[in-house]
This record gives structure tokens, C-alpha cells and sequence, in this order.
């Protein structure tokens, strides 16, 4: 292990998120709120940008680099981040325990959107817009935003993209990765402007229109009304941001190719035709069953309304509302269920499974009947027009393994405090795919509040393996890793 | 297809099952039974017999077959002793529907246990007896018991064994399978014996001690009780059906190879060690946690005697019960319905996923974390102290797949009828399962009998499903299989 490189990374990383608590310092004194906001973003910025300082003030002469110290800094950087980021709502007073303002912001930075909060309304606008930032920042990696603006970092990078960017990787890597995430955040930073004005258009106040855009870009989906969307009651609103979530959950490399004008290798991707599809038959079928039970919704324009928002909310792992689906009929809910484990496209700021793992599981399994029907024949399973390599099957294969045996686990452990197995199986499954909000206990119109401090923790832990995709904070807490070899 | 070599083998089945049923015949008229019962059983006898015997009429002169030959006579054989198998509850009035009697014989062959009566003491001695021997008849395969009395199919009968008996294959096929088929079906029916025995002298009716030993043979857990084990009120009944569950939930190769003198091997099964690993780690939570939380038990021992019981009940896959667990605190239940997963030991009575299945999917996530923390290291799997090879941890982690896909079609698809989402989960993992009872609305103090038709056969292809390990049925409803290939 390279500790003096992971130490100086991570030293780097403290100083861009001393830069960024700046921002709300800024929209604390434009609101002219209290001194003891603006006294708070000052402090830990100052804080934390020495301690990112007092890290990096040696240069490390060895930078090798492998991937296990990719995996350690990946993880120790989200739960650093997370750590000094929930500093300020602890010493403004807007969440006093620390406890519940770490979980409050690994929700943000992970971009899931589980609250603590039981009014979110009482918070200042400054925090407000912090705790909305970390979505933003959260979105596309924060170690990705800081290869964007350290390219000093390049050559060792390689394992730290892999670590942190959702999905598993189809195609080349590209090779100038820091000019190509530069390209990705210009993208990903214009698309947010974009929806902030469209909702300003839409007759949102700015304010709003700028933390509910942070929440679609992210897909994270911290709002400020206690009724999340709901409260604006503004179809227009809801079909920006519903196309808004939409396409921050696609694969941003898409986007790339249409930018780099390969019009037709973009609409030809076959993930994206199944989650759009997935997207499709989930609003199609919860719009019917909705409409048909007459006592939800007067007609099928409102039912179409609420599962059209609903379910693109959830598919892309952020978690706005409009309803509170607890009282949909169960296979509703279901439905709603099954995509929160499918999630957003590979390579969007969307959690779950993602589409394209999904999508190939579903093949294995129709490969794997074939195999048993007829042994001796060779099946071979194609994605994206090209056969998918064995070890890449066997990858996704395993990711199911573990994520199923980690759902377990966390399902254990938090299972000590809840009575119902809805609320626990829900609460782990929004929190693990970077959700938010799921089913009974912890559905749309309540919080996290009630869990325990363990059981916060957990959660906590949750959030960060779900975003990480698992691995990096296994190997962190593995004792192999830090035993020295000799 | 080999279409006659299919019906001549499902004609020789029926004409088995023709058989069988003069068993409850005798019963009937041993108990002195209306007129209606005995000519219940006789008259199906008689017609599945004569079935039996048109199919058979002629001998197919091409005898060769496949895989698919073997998967397509497996699951259609299946079917049809269950329809064939309930007609004596419709025709004799006890269960009056043919869906709710198909589903319990289905349930009863599977060795699943779950019941649609409400009322299980209103049943004749005779049809309570047939009811329970298809426990019996299920739990070694009726094909492997076909094949231990007609060797003359000897040749064909690899595959039918392979998608017949439970778990993956480990070690060699033995050669002469109907030779240790009929060994392993003595030694079947003299544990069943014994079981019967200890019964009686433990103080249970003779005839009650039949019922019992027979659904813990096939790991049922059909009673005659509408309290299933609680009434008897008697620890040493319930120690004695504790330790034969745990007798019938272990492979049969143990005892095979502890008849052919091989202590040593037997007891050196790494299986073994994990299936009485969790077992007795689920007993000493659950217990822990039961004297813990006073509500629920007076003492420790009375927490022990219970969670022993349920344990067992649960992993073996039996669905006996001595308390509703509905009424335990969640993380106590989220143990059982873990266990509901794992089942018994491959080559046993038992269903669910296989001890060795989870074994080896517990090893394989820990050698994919490995494989992810250093990318060029080679990691190998043992299993029973030789390392798994490639193709088998492909073939399980695979089954995890379809595993989970048709779990969640299943949960969908019986999510219309359900208001809430733990009964729905509880009654797809206890029929897929094949344990009987689950949670909530099928809760061991409840019925099947509330949902509807559409979804008793859903829940009844599920049993067959899970007790032939998926792939049959699926493979039986491909189209690509009745296809005519030039």
C-alpha cells in the first residue's frame, strides 16, 4: 500500500471541498442569514482546506499506483467528504447531531436523497443549498471532477474512474481521460443550467429551480417542501424535471457521441432502447392499474400524471415525488420495487443495478436454459451488437452474488429496530440503490428520522457502497489489504 | 422430441401412481369410511391405471434420449400425478374444487406443505393419509423410484435422475443407478420406519405417528392438527421430528457412504459442517434474542424448545410448527426467511436453494472481492477440499440468476390479489421453496385457501417449479422445444 500517495490524494480532495463550501457561504450572505451561517461554511472550509493542505504538503516521490489504493481512496474519500461536509449543518444548528447530518449529507454526495430531516422547510437557504450542492458534485464522482481539474494526476487515474464511474465499463477507456471528464462535466454542468432555466420559465422561484435542478442532475432527489414536488402542483414543473431525471439517468456517453456528431452509433445503443423500454411498460402497466382502481385517481390523465413521474423518479435512482405511491395496489409498487434495482443507465449519475447489468443478467439466464435444454450446443450471448467476453458475464455474475449477500447482511443488521418487513426490506433497498424514499416506514411522505444511531450508520454505509458499486468499501474493511507483505 | 419414448415412460408413471392409490383405498376401509372414500381412491386407480396402460401399449422402438426428453418427461410427470393425485379429494368431497385439490396435492408432492384448507381436522383418516403420502412418494422423486422398479429403462435414465434429484452434482455419477436408487430408497423407507416408531413410543396415535414421519420424511410438513405440532404439547415428539427433519434435510450420499463403510468421508463433508453450522448459529440468535425480548416466552428454555423447533422446521424446508413465528420480534424472522433460502443439503428431501448452492455463492462473492483487490492474482475456489471448477461455479451462480428472475415474476404476478408486500414475498418464498408456511397472511396459524384461483396455480407451478430446481418447467413451456428441427 502507497500511504503517502493515498494520503496526498486524499489531501488534494479536502482542498476542492474547501473551495466548494465556499458556494454556500456566498448564498448565505446573499440571504443575509444569521452570522452563524455564513460563520459555519467559513470555519470548516477553513478547516478542512488545512488539513487537505497539511496532506499534500509533501510530495510523494513513489506515485505508483494500483488498484487497491484506487479502491482505499475512492472509499476513505467519500466518507472523508461526507465527514467534513456535514461539519457546517452540525455547527449552524440546522441538524445539531452529527450523526444524523453524516447520514444527511453521504445522502447527498451519494446522490440517494434520504432525509433525517422531518421539516425540511426550517432549514436555511444556505444549508439548503449545500445540502442540494453535494447532489451536484455527488453526480458525476467527485474524484472524477478532480482529475477534470488536476491533470498533474493522469497517469494513475485509471483505476480511480473505474472505481468510482457507476456501471460496468463497455468499449475503450478513453485514453486522455482527464480531457475526456473535463468534456463530461462541461456537459453534465450545462444540462443542470439548462433545466434551471427551463424551471424558472415553468414559473419555479430561482432559488428552488436551482436545488431541485442539482437534485435531477445528481438524481439525487433532496427537495425543499416537505411535499417534494407535490406542493408546486405545476404539470409543467413536473414534465421538466421528469425529462430532466430522464436524461441525467442515460449514459453520458451518449451524449459524447452526439456531441462528437456519431448521431447513429448514440440511437443505436441498446441499452438505451431497454430503459427507455423498462421505463415505457412500467408507466404503461402502473397507468392501467391505477386508472382501473377507480378509488386512487379521478381519471387516467391524473393516474398517467403521478406513474409518469413516479416511475422515471425511481427508475433513475432520485427519488422526487408527486404522490406518495405507499397507497398505489401492491403490483404498483412492485413494479416500482423491481426498478429500483435496475436503476439508471451505466455511466449516468442514476444508482441500482443499472440497466445494462440487468440487461445482461436476463440474457444469462435465457443463455443458461438453452444451455440446460440443449448441453452439447454453444450459446453465445450478444450486447450492444457485439458478443459479450466470458470474463465480463462472469463479473456481472459475481456483482449479483455480492450485492445480494451485502442486501442480506444490511437486511440483518438493521432488521434489530423495525417490526415490519416492508419498511426493512424497502429502507435498504432505497438507501443501497440510491433511492431515497421507499415503502411503508420510510415512504415518500416520511424520513429516516426514526432509525437509530446504528442503524443510521448502516444506512450510511449503504448509501456509499450502493454509489461505489460495493467494492471499495469491501476491500477498505478487508484486513488483507493493510497487512504488509513482505 | 422422442414423443412416444415420452409417453410410454409418463404411461409406466401413471400406471405407479395406480398403484399407490390403493394404499388410501385400504385405509379407507380399515377406518370403516362412507362408501365415497374407498370408491374415491378406486375409481382413480382405476382410470389413471387404464390411462397409464394406453400409453404403454406400445413399446417405442427408438429409445434414445436427451436432455430435453428428460426435462419435458420430468416436469410433465409431475403435473400429471398431481392432477391425476387430487381427483380422489374432488370426487370424494373433501376438497370439493379441483384447483384448491390440485394445489394441495402439488403442494404434497413437492413436499412443499402449504395447505388451502382451513380446517384440516374435518378430513377423512383416508384422505388425510393420501394426502401426506405423497410427502413420502415426493420426497426421493417419483422418478428415481420409478427407475429403482423398472430397470429395464436403466440406459435413459442419467438425465432424468440429474433434473430430478435436488442440488448440483458433485463427485461421480454412480453407474448403476437403479442399484442405488433402490439402496438409497430402503434406506428412505427404514428411517421413515424408525421416525414412525419413535413416535409411538413417545405417546402420539399410531395413526398420527404415520402422518407425521411421513411429512418430515419428504420434508412436508403436511399435519392433521389445524395447529400443526403445538397441540401434542409434547417435547420429546418434537425432539424426535427436530432431529428426523435434520435427518431427511442431509444428503442421502452420507448414509449411502456410511452404509458402505466410508466413516470417514461422511463425516469429513464440508456441507454438513455448514448446514449444522447454520442451523445451530440460526437456533442460538433466535433463542438469544427470544429470551431477550420477555414478551414473547416465559424462559430461556421455552425460547430454546421453540426457536430448535422452527429452525429446523425451516431450513430442512418441512414447515411443521409448534408456534406462530409471525408473532417473533423481525430480526428473528429475517433469520428464518434467510434460511427459507438456503434448504436442505443437494441429495436430500429438502428444497430451497441447497446448502452447498450457498456455499459455494459465499465463496465465489469473497474470491470476487479478492479479484477486484488485486486484478493479476489467480484465486481458486475449494469446496469439500477440491477446487470447484470453472463450469460449476458458472452453472450456480447462473441458477442465482434465473433463480431470481422467476422470483420476481412470480412476485409480480401474484402481487394483484395482495395488499401487502411481506405476504406477497413470504408466500413466493415458501412455495417456491418448498417449505409451506411463510409470513404475514400465510403466517403457520393460516391457509392458502384466501387467494384466488389465478393464483393458485401460480403458486402451484411454483412448488413444482422449485422442487425440480426450475429449469425442467421452464424448458417444458419453450417453444423452441416442440419445434420439429429438419
Amino acid at each position: 500500500m502507497n500511504k503517502k500517495m493515498v494520503a496526498y490524494t486524499l489531501g488534494r480532495l479536502l482542498q476542492i471541498e474547501a473551495i466548494l463550501l465556499i458556494v454556500p457561504l456566498v448564498v448565505s450572505l446573499l440571504y443575509r442569514e444569521p452570522m452563524r451561517y455564513s460563520a459555519s461554511f467559513l470555519v470548516i472550509a477553513v478547516l478542512t482546506g488545512s488539513i487537505g493542505y497539511m496532506f499534500t504538503k509533501k510530495i510523494p516521490r513513489v506515485k505508483t499506483f494500483y488498484a487497491k489504493e484506487g479502491f482505499v481512496i475512492v472509499s476513505l474519500s467519500w466518507l472523508l467528504l461526507s465527514f467534513f461536509g456535514s461539519l457546517p449543518f452540525v455547527l449552524n444548528g440546522d441538524i445539531p447531531s452529527l450523526i444524523d447530518a453524516f447520514f444527511e449529507t453521504a445522502s447527498g454526495f451519494t446522490t440517494t436523497g434520504a432525509s433525517i430531516l422531518t421539516d425540511v422547510e426550517t432549514l436555511a437557504h444556505s444549508s439548503l443549498f449545500w445540502r442540494s450542492f453535494t447532489h451536484l458534485i455527488g453526480g458525476m464522482g467527485v474524484l472524477v471532477f478532480a482529475l477534470a481539474v488536476l491533470p498533474q494526476m493522469e497517469s494513475e487515474t485509471v483505476h480511480i474512474m473505474k472505481a468510482e464511474v457507476p456501471g460496468p465499463t463497455f468499449g475503450k477507456i478513453v485514453s486522455r481521460i482527464s480531457h475526456s471528464a473535463r468534456i463530461l462535466y462541461y456537459m453534465y454542468l450545462i444540462f443542470t443550467a439548462v433545466v434551471i432555466v427551463l424551471l424558472i420559465i415553468a414559473g419555479m422561484p430561482i432559488f428552488d429551480s436551482f436545488i431541485h435542478a442539482f437534485g435531477a442532475a445528481g438524481t439525487g432527489g433532496f427537495g425543499m417542501k416537505n411535499g417534494s414536488i407535490a406542493p408546486y402542483n405545476n404539470a409543467m414543473i413536473e414534465l421538466i424535471l421528469g425529462i430532466g431525471m430522464l436524461v441525467f439517468g442515460t449514459n453520458f456517453n451518449l451524449y459524447f457521441l452526439i456531441f462528437t456528431r456519431h448521431f447513429k452509433d448514440a440511437f443505436k445503443s441498446e441499452e438505451l432502447r431497454w430503459y427507455l423500454g423498462f421505463i415505457t411498460g412500467a408507466i404503461i402497466l402502473i397507468t392501467t392499474q391505477l386508472t382501473l382502481s377507480s378509488e386512487t385517481y379521478h381519471n387516467g390523465l391524473e393516474a398517467l400524471r403521478h406513474s409518469f413521474f413516479s416511475v422515471i423518479s425511481i427508475m433513475t435512482t432520485t427519488g422526487f415525488s408527486t404522490d406518495n405511491f405507499n397507497n398505489w395496489p401492491l403490483f404498483s409498487q412492485m413494479i416500482l420495487i423491481f426498478l429500483m434495482f435496475v436503476g439508471g443507465m451505466a455511466g449516468s449519475t442514476g444508482g441500482g443495478m443499472k440497466v445494462s447489468r440487468i440487461v445482461i443478467l436476463i440474457k444469462t439466464a435465457f443463455s443458461e436454459l438453452k444451455r440446460n435444454a440443449y448441453p452439447n450446443r454453444i450459446v453465445s450471448l450478444h450486447f450492444e451488437n457485439k458478443p459479450v467476453e466470458g470474463h465480463m458475464i462472469k463479473a456481472i455474475a459475481n456483482y449479483l452474488i455480492v450485492y445480494v449477500g451485502i442486501f442480506v447482511l444490511l437486511l440483518l443488521l438493521i432488521s434489530f429496530q423495525l417490526d415490519d418487513f416492508t419498511s426493512a426490506f424497502s429502507a435498504v433497498a432505497a438507501t443501497f440503490n440510491n433511492i431515497g424514499p421507499g415503502l411503508g416506514l420510510v415512504g415518500p411522505d416520511s424520513s429516516y428520522a426514526f432509525f437509530n444511531s446504528f442503524n443510521k450508520l448502516i444506512l450510511s454505509l449503504a448509501m456509499i457502497m450502493g454509489r461505489l458499486e460495493i467494492f471499495p468499501i469491501l476491500i477498505l474493511f478487508s484486513p488483507s489489504i493493510w497487512r504488509k507483505r513482505a
